[in-house]
């Protein structure tokens, strides 16, 4: 009995060190994408500067920051998700995990909500406001973006299916 | 040493109880203010409309429904959170009560985060996208929805912290 629950706390260790790898894969995708997102149109009015980047726009800065601090953490844990594997009797990283897992779940929820709300004003634009949409013009980059944005909502289901995991886990110790 | 467990237990229960009603006022605070924002100003030209209200924007809506729920899941939890209280040895409840504060722990930084963005560019416009700022005409109505933002992030610190204590109070579950 306590052979087979020791194996089913290893593997949802194993399946936390492959999800984060995941994560890992979405959220440097999304800062990639987003920092190296760049569009110049061939013509110009007075009116209208025709280049887009992701630093055009404060929300896309944090977008690929946020992300990137995610992925940087999420490369560090992978220690602490293998000494889960290792040990997988061991409370103390699971419930370290789970403290930053859940952080971790605010700053990429937080970045890629606030980058997808430009991203659906650059596509809709808003009357009330007179914000034009630009997405007719800057299509390549409008599509970039909403991918990175993709991938960033895609980490943070990631983010929370890990927190769910480490609670598991913690329950399964109590239950030893 | 069992009597002193459940002892420290039952307080980390109590706090959870009542973290939850600070986080119940802080989101229905949010809705309501977001919800009862409107400013007409005494003229108007034919560019512009001077009127704002928050389903004008989409991410504000976002925002009075994502805290609407929150709030409202948050007064269904105290019932578990009483729980908590009464039997402070049920890792069940705890455990639930993990995972659905995850879950609104993104729902409320998602819906804050977006409101946030709008907000930001409401205060200062961009001028790479020739969206005008709006809060010279509208102060009231930006006043109203930053205080809405702020109150919707507190609640987001608060649920965080209610993860955290649901996730030591499992640890101590391990340590009996």
């Amino acid at each position: 009995m306590a052979r087979a629950r020791g194996d089913s706390r290893r593997c949802l260790s194993v399946m936390d060190f492959i999800l984060r790898i995941v994560a890992i894969g979405a959220t440097l995708a999304a800062a990639v994408t987003m920092g190296t997102t760049n569009e110049s149109l061939p013509f110009f009015t007075p009116l209208f500067r025709f280049q887009a980047n992701y630093d055009d726009m404060p929300a896309f800065t944090f977008f690929l920051i946020g992300n990137a601090i995610a992925g940087g953490y999420l490369v560090l844990s992978l220690c602490y998700s293998m000494v889960s594997i290792i040990r997988p009797r061991a409370a103390g990283p699971r419930l370290l995990l789970l403290i930053f897992d859940t952080v971790m779940v605010a700053l990429t929820t937080a970045s890629a909500s606030s980058a997808a709300a430009i991203v659906y004003l650059a596509h809709n634009g808003n009357a009330s406001a007179n914000w034009v949409q630009i997405c007719q013009q800057f299509q390549n980059f409008c599509q970039r973006t909403s991918g990175a944005v993709i991938a960033s909502f895609i980490a943070v289901v990631v983010l929370i299916l890990l927190v769910f995991m480490s609670a598991l886990a913690l329950r399964r110790h109590s239950r030893q």
